[in-house]
């Protein structure tokens, strides 16, 4: 038997995984929840932007996870893995110093926030991010359109800069930044030093403006427009050739492999985002797009790079290999999801309102469009088409009869249109996407959610049959790069599986929520774009039209 | 001591008040609530429209509420009485026989609600109203200019072609419907027989198509156009002069005087609608306007005949003298207020949420503009001046931060935008508006709401001191009718009081608050009028500039 590790580091914790690397069985995992700060964030009471991590959680959490999976796969199992695969939160970028060592490990920083990990979420540099992407739009549009137009507060140079100008100490230390997904992968092979360091095109190309097209990193030049040369010490750090996740970074090392009980020697591959890989891990190819619907939503999809690929408007990022070699890696995303459903059951019911599942059975009993309600689901902003944080929620048709049922169904089928948009632009653009599969936990635990889902988009929606797609899909990369699997399509064909129950669209609903995705889409337009005039005066009539015909059915 | 008594016939109950007539104190009081059907309603559990009083009820409670008033002011109190006022509710009517007996009391149709008064909320008549408005509008479009240009079915003609297309046998028993605000007052003075009948302008100018203007009700051949004839029979019993409430309809009759105490031969004046008599009892006059503030609002104002008044598009009913003698009365008023607040708090927070209290205390921490929500206050249609009931509410603005409080003061807000647009029509089509007194549970119990209005409107918010305004503005009726007031100018002067806090306009509320109605009036035309195409796209972001700025401040 042949198996590989899966280190899946997330924002409250890590998780290993085994599996084989025959059939992608998950012969065993375990999980350590970093210990520093708050559930593993260190925040700021005076900053709620902020959001940082320990780089020495990140040490811990593979000591703690790799033994332990080994532990329970039996004596020996430590013989039988053949790679390594790492895929983590990001773009999460750590300060280190010329040997590649993270400076919040060390003596003068260890109690510094600005010198360790700055998460994925941490907002602080939202001015910074605004800075670079009007640089960017005055004299490198393109690279604004690999990334949906807007660079992003939670993004490697918009991070950069903000700590030059936060804690000039602390940058002027930082030899270069690296992203956490790679940082792992070099930490184990012991080539982290910055000139034997690996970069992988996930997050150089979604978060660093990073292209084959422009000859790859941003060019010194853009980056002193807009930082007065500040940054590039760490563009000049890299000089190493980015690798996709078919490729290694290198092997690991004596010391991580003794003290693992792992063989030395075997590849870790190159690193990429929790998303990326879990799409993998879900069975992502051509012709599939893969929904991870949790707090928010990311979205992907591929299409071989043979075939080429205009830019997508409003997509957060389009990057050749960033999720399978060989394809262009597309990623869109919500920016809330189940945050809305927890906003109006925590948020909106302080007292003891209705839980979850009781909202979900009052909102099942309803036909489509029979509430009459209608809403966007911009409480948090919408990332994709609109790209516009600034947005927000709104609902639409209330009533003095409507229930919590009504608004929370109408809630449901708010992000469902707004999923929908997504996958319409994908298409519109020459995106095949035939079927949908889905992972995370609201695709388990809702299943009224993914019938929705499935009459509104007209397609049926499949469920991962693994609860970790994204440490299964690092295993998977790991499986290639051990040389257990041929390449992704065999991995993806034999280590990946769908689970039995299949939401399959209802002709009746879908042709309602086409009537209700139409008002959505003049809603959206109307509020989401500037020149989206619109003559709203039908939309409500609209909505008690349907909502009378549909209380009129039996 | 001169004395007067208002009788007060409301939707569960009917109200005797007492008062001095010099100076409208209020000496006794007393309620008796209706014995038939739920709460005094009577309904059926297949049609939620219907909605039926017993005549009945209406007799009994005349006997017990004054002979209770008179037990409370004392021994020999009765002969101090020098009138007798009377409202009700309407559009009520109650088909009679040819003496003016009401069919309801009478041996074939006890049991029969078709029989009973027809109460203002019944709303059965939907498709006759609607039939009745097509044909005003193709061939009398000035009947419906006076009533804000839709017929509606709370009202009497499209209740009587209810009548007589669901139950013909009473239809063809009743030589004629009349008002409950002219029934009681006909019984009272023994003039019910129809050819001795007198009719109030109130319920004949805003229910019945009555105007001077066209010669008095509308002309049968106009009735014969939308219900073949058959409602004529009503309208040729139309043959009284039609009175005002400075006028008597006749003198308590021997019978009456005898068994309730009091003295034979003192004059009832003509009968009005609640909202019209409490408007006078609130101290209306030229410049003020009256705003009745509960579960909906009656918004009244008054200006001199002698001034003449265009018609007030989208304004339910202009009325000469219907509110006050010598003046047009002026009739609007929101679908829901206080049913929107008591919807969001019994029907949105099924389990123990936070009571009307706590969301008062909760919405009263906010400034104005901060929460960065705002609301259409249609969650039971427009009344004025949109006049469609199949407009919808809107929350716009939600994030996953907006809370219950933030909500519940938005929901306020929306209503004190909505009642702006009445004042606002008005004034613009020459009603003078200097202030606005109010009554009403709301009036009373939520400084908060009373505050937002004065800082919408920017102008003071007074309280009518008086709690039961509409008795007491048909006491003052009777004071003047029974020759204690020798008008209502002195009656108004000398009866009427207000609280003596009066709500103020805060400068640096009213001026967000006007920005917060720039962005409400281009909601409400969008999706109000059908010509009202918009461009929204700056709603979102300018009501979030507005929030940060508001949140900025100390």
């Amino acid at each position: 038997m042949q198996t590989s590790i899966g280190l899946d580091f997330g924002t409250n914790s890590v998780r290993a995984l085994l599996v084989d690397c025959a059939d992608g069985r998950e012969l065993a995992t375990s999980v350590f929840h970093y210990t520093h700060g708050d559930m593993g964030v260190i925040i700021d009471a005076n900053d709620p932007d902020l959001a940082r991590q320990h780089p020495g959680d990140y040490i811990k959490g593979i000591v703690h996870t790799v033994k332990r999976v080994l532990d329970q796969a039996g004596p020996k199992s430590g013989a039988t893995v053949v790679g390594i695969g790492v895929d983590s939160t990001g773009s999460t970028p750590i300060p280190v110093d010329a040997k590649g060592e993270a400076l919040g490990l060390q003596a003068p920083f260890v109690d510094n926030p600005h010198a360790m990990a700055w998460l994925w979420k941490d907002h602080t540099a939202t001015r910074e991010a605004a800075e670079i992407t009007a640089a960017a739009a005055a004299s490198h549009p393109e690279y604004l359109a690999k990334c949906g137009g807007v660079y992003s507060a939670e993004w490697y140079w918009a991070k950069l800069l903000k700590c030059a100008r936060t804690d000039p100490e602390v940058f002027a230390a930082a030899a270069s930044w690296v992203e956490l997904a790679d940082w792992v992968p070099a930490v184990l092979t012991n080539t982290t030093a910055l000139d034997k360091l690996s970069r992988g095109i996930c997050a150089a190309g979604h978060k660093c403006f990073y292209s084959e097209e422009w000859g790859g990193f941003p060019s010194p030049e853009f980056i002193a427009s807009f930082d007065d040369g500040i940054l590039n010490q760490a563009r000049a750090s890299m000089t190493q050739p980015v690798i996709n996740v078919s490729q290694s970074v290198g092997i690991l090392c004596r010391g991580w492999a003794e003290y693992l009980g792992l063989p030395e020697g075997i590849p870790v591959a190159a690193g990429a985002f929790d998303c990326h890989l879990g799409a993998i891990g879900c069975g992502i190819r051509p012709g599939t797009m893969v929904k991870v619907i949790g707090t928010s939503t990311c979205d992907l999809a591929v299409t071989p790079l043979a075939g080429g690929l205009t830019d997508i408007p409003g997509v957060c990022g389009v990057v050749p290999e960033s999720v399978l070699p060989g394809h262009f890696g597309i990623e869109a995303g919500q920016s809330a999801v189940g945050d809305i459903f927890n906003w109006y059951v925590h948020k909106l019911q302080p007292g003891e309102g209705l839980n979850h599942a009781e909202l979900n059975v009052s909102a099942a009993t309803l036909k489509p469009g029979e509430s009459g309600l209608l809403a966007l689901d911009w409480m948090n902003g919408n990332r994709t088409v609109l790209v516009d944080q600034e947005l927000t929620g709104l609902i639409l048709g209330l009533t003095l009869h409507s229930s919590p049922g009504e608004i929370f169904r109408a809630l449901i089928e708010s992000t469902a249109f707004g999923a929908r948009m997504i996958r319409d632009r994908m298409v519109s653009c020459g995106v095949k996407v035939d079927e949908v599969i889905c992972c995370g936990g609201i695709s388990l635990k809702s299943p009224l959610l993914m019938q929705i889902y499935a009459d509104v988009f007209n397609c049926p929606m499949k469920v991962s049959a693994s609860e970790q797609t994204c440490a299964l899909g690092s295993a998977m990369a790991a499986a290639v790069v051990g040389g257990a699997q041929e390449n992704f399509d065999t991995a993806v064909a034999s280590m990946t599986r769908i689970r039995d129950e299949v939401y399959m669209p209802i002709p009746e609903n879908v042709a309602v929520y086409e009537t209700l995705f139409g008002i959505y889409q003049q809603l959206h337009d109307g509020f989401g774009l500037r020149e989206g005039q619109r003559n709203y005066f039908e939309l409500m009539k609209d909505l008690i039209q349907l909502r009378k015909a549909q209380r009129a059915q039996a």
